[in-house]
């Protein structure tokens, strides 16, 4: 075991190594350089951020602006800034259930607080999921009118990043959260990648938002902040979100990197979101007619896709860093074996790194890895 | 109300910009300054961070490391980076709980987890609280005697913060945590001011942390980091609190501003800490004499003392406002009514930033302000 373990860690190393010396990558905004961030960070430093100072527990001039604009954004009377999403989305739906006095919190099957949180709904709060529809498809109206148990609250994402990053339509929407209203559930949104949500609907973030009670926004995914969250919703929701906050221990004494990191990057690339989609779109269009290749949703609904290649993960991976020695190019962020024999997946993020390559690129270096990793059989 | 609550924060505005015009202060590290504070972050990142690259919810080469050095110095199998001493502690006890199936915890009624933490520990982990012993005194053998019911864990907080940073002799901490032990109930320390402590007992913090199962340390507070605590513990111990922070949120997708910054705090004072009992010991020795001043405990025990002063808390403020304006010094971090009619207390902690005044200064000062506050009458 130790030795796997160790051989295991020496390849992620050699990975990273490789990886930290490419020049172009196709995912997200490639990789971090920890100075230039921390550089970055004090030069978005403002005067009137210094006059201020930092913040204490949550209360100073830089983190409450910070937290009014994105209220504003969401069209919400109010938002926290948090640590975490994971601390977010937990809160939000123990104050809905403390206020309505139900106990079940209703979410699709790959939800993070069902997948990623360790169950924290439930052994921190006591929380049970009723989990909806089916893991690699988005909710429908039936499955909820399934549902019998009275609700504390629905929690929908938007998008569904488990499924590629689909997004029902705005009708389909509009009749689930209706349908939660008439049943008495509180609606929270995961919006994690909202921001990224925005093409497809055509409408502003607070017209989508002011569907539902609560919303839960992130500020690294697309957004490339070094972390944190937000959680936005009624007044009197956020002062009781504060609190819970305490409980969490996600009240820090100062959170100013994480708000900075935040603000900046939400000033740079808030704007970016439609062109990150269009060119999700056009790189699984140069994409889908590769032969061993395939892609979902096709095409993308957000700056995200899951693309699915034909190989072993290990070959695959072995192809990728070969190509990275050669070109300084860095393709696939993981990979993992896919449900479909014989094929690996990884979840593909446009953002500001793939400016860097042309599509025809992007599909030439793909055929590569795709020969290499087959015995050139495809 | 809302009058008030403007005119309130006004005055705490104007308070702060005077107070960051100052150039010497008498408590803590003085104030960080936002670009500085961040500059030097960037600059203490070597070159093998760099090639490293970033944490990622909880592993990396940074962090990793760091918890390492931690956990030597505590000499415990293993320890936990985390966001805050609030997520840390609850942890603690809960694991504690979950195998020793108790649920009561036992702590000194001023304990964090009672007064600061809108009882987290009750509310997320249903533990319950016997509190032990009188807020105004440490928790002694025969308080502990006193206790009948089965306790999941005794914390213990080194130095007992709210007393004036207290601290038990060596032989009674051996006598509490030996009838811990001999209870069944697990040892956890509260040690947001171990480093503080170390003078003290004149041992090394391992010899301190070896009469507990659990420890909890802090690298702001005295050591003045951005903000971040540590675990130390037991390997299996780690393992399952590291399953906790997720589930509280804590398990940031990235901490290395947290853990960079605490890395250069801890090298930078540690060495420090019994300088800074010197120097409290001075002070108190010089302000004692003078009328109207008291102070708790006397001499001071750690870097930290409570001082009393005769006067009201807002006549006390103005007066510290005039001298800030005329020297250029700050004095008082702030200040409340203390339990003795006509006295106003804060604490005061010793740090780097006292180097910049003498004792006969920091004396005269104190005279003044006491002079200004109560129209020349002591």
């Amino acid at each position: 075991m130790q030795e796997t373990s160790d051989q295991e860690r020496a390849k992620h190393e050699e990975r990273q190594a490789v990886m930290r010396q490419c020049e172009r990558f196709l995912a997200g905004h490639g990789p971090l350089h920890l100075r230039e961030e921390l550089t970055a960070l004090a030069a978005s430093v403002t005067d009137e951020d210094e006059e201020a100072g930092p913040d204490r527990y949550g209360a100073g001039r830089l983190i409450e602006r910070f937290e009014r604009e994105i209220a504003g954004i969401l069209g919400k009377e109010a938002a926290v800034f948090m640590p975490s999403g994971t601390m977010a989305q937990q809160i939000a739906l123990r104050i809905w259930s403390e206020r309505n006095g139900r106990r079940s919190v209703a979410f699709h099957p790959t939800c993070h607080l069902e997948i990623h949180e360790q169950k924290g709904y439930e052994r921190l709060h006591g929380l049970h999921a009723r989990l909806v529809g089916e893991p690699n498809r988005l909710i429908t109206l039936d499955d909820l009118n399934a549902i019998t148990e009275p609700l504390a609250a629905l929690l929908l994402e938007l998008p569904q990043r488990e499924i590629g990053g689909q997004l029902p339509s705005w009708e389909e929407l509009n009749a689930q959260t209706a349908w939660a209203r008439a049943h008495g559930a509180a609606l929270h949104m995961d919006g994690a990648r909202l921001w990224e949500a925005a093409p497809y609907y055509e409408r502003s973030y607070a017209e989508v938002a002011a569907l539902f009670d609560s919303v839960y926004v992130s500020f690294y995914k697309g957004m490339g902040a070094i972390a944190g969250a937000a959680l936005a919703g009624p007044a009197d929701f956020i002062a009781d979100a504060r609190v819970w906050q305490r409980r969490h221990g996600g009240n820090l004494v100062q959170l100013f990197p994480y708000v900075l990191s935040a603000r900046a990057n939400f000033e740079r690339r808030l704007p970016h979101f439609p062109t990150y989609h269009r060119r999700a779109v056009e790189i699984s269009s140069a994409l889908h007619g590769i032969p061993g290749v395939a892609i979902t949703p096709d095409p993308p609904q957000t700056h995200m896709m899951h693309v699915y290649l034909r190989g072993d993960p290990d070959q695959l991976m072995d192809a990728n860093l070969a190509l990275a020695r050669d070109q300084r190019v860095w393709l696939l962020p993981w990979l993992r074996p896919a449900d479909a024999p014989g094929y690996s997946m990884f979840e593909l993020t446009i953002g500001d790194a793939v400016k860097a390559l042309t599509n025809e690129e992007i599909a030439g270096y793909f055929r590569r890895i795709l020969a290499d990793a087959n015995g050139g059989q495809l």
